[in-house]
C-alpha cells in the first residue's frame, strides 16, 4: 500500500549489493516501484502480459532486442512492451527504477534460472 | 501504448515551460509516465480512485498534507495514497516525474480551476 512516505533512492541503493535482485520500495494502485542493480548479461525472456519501464539513475546498460539494440544512460527512459522479447546487458554496475504490475517475476517466460529472483520488499 | 523507444528525461522537460501542466511521455499498461514542472502553490485536492507518484528530478518542493508536510529533493519518491489531500509547493522551479493511471485530472477533486491542466502527449 502506499505510505505517503518520502523514500531516498540513494539510501535505498545503498542498502543492497545483490545483482538482478528487484526490491520493492512503494506501490501505485497494483504497480510496483523496484530498484534493481544490474551486473553482466541477462537472459532472453518477455512479460506476456506486462509493460516494463526501466529508469536509469546511474550508470548505463544496452536493452538488447531481436532486432536491434538501444543503449542506456543516466536521466533516461525506456518501456518494454508487454511480449517483446528483450535482454538486458550492463559493462558495469547499473542502477534502476523499475515500473511494473505487482506480481511480474524478473525472467518473464525464461525457465526459471540462478537468475530468477523474488521481489522483495525493503 | 509503449513504444520500446529511448527517451531522454533532460530533453523532455527541455521541450517545454508551462507550470502545473503534466505531460505524458509513455505508457506502461494503462498507467501514464509524466513530466511536469511545478512553481508556486497547488490547490488541496485528492484522487478518489488513484496513488500518484512523484519523483523528484531537479529542484524541490514540499508536499502538504492535512496534518504535516514533506520537503522533498532531487532523487526522492513519494506516493500519496487515493483519497488523500494534498498541495504540492514549490518555492523554487522543480521538476518531477509522475506516474499515476491515465485519465487522471491534475487538480483531482477540486473545482476546475486556472490550474486544471489537460495532459498533453509530448
Amino acid at each position: 500500500m502506499a505510505t505517503a512516505e518520502r523514500i531516498d533512492l540513494a539510501a535505498k541503493f545503498a542498502s543492497f549489493d545483490k545483482h538482478w535482485s528487484p526490491k520493492a520500495i512503494e506501490k501505485v494502485d497494483g504497480y510496483d516501484i523496484k530498484l534493481v542493480k544490474i551486473k553482466g548479461e541477462f537472459v532472453w525472456h518477455k512479460h506476456d502480459d506486462e509493460d516494463e519501464m526501466f529508469l536509469v539513475v546511474k550508470g548505463g546498460f544496452r536493452m538488447e532486442f531481436r532486432d536491434r539494440s538501444v543503449d542506456m544512460a543516466a536521466g533516461q527512459i525506456i518501456v518494454v512492451p508487454k511480449g517483446v522479447e528483450h535482454r538486458p546487458c550492463a559493462e558495469h554496475e547499473c542502477e534502476i527504477v523499475l515500473f511494473e504490475r505487482a506480481g511480474v517475476v524478473n525472467t518473464g517466460d525464461a525457465a526459471r534460472n540462478v537468475l530468477t529472483n523474488p521481489t522483495e520488499r525493503i
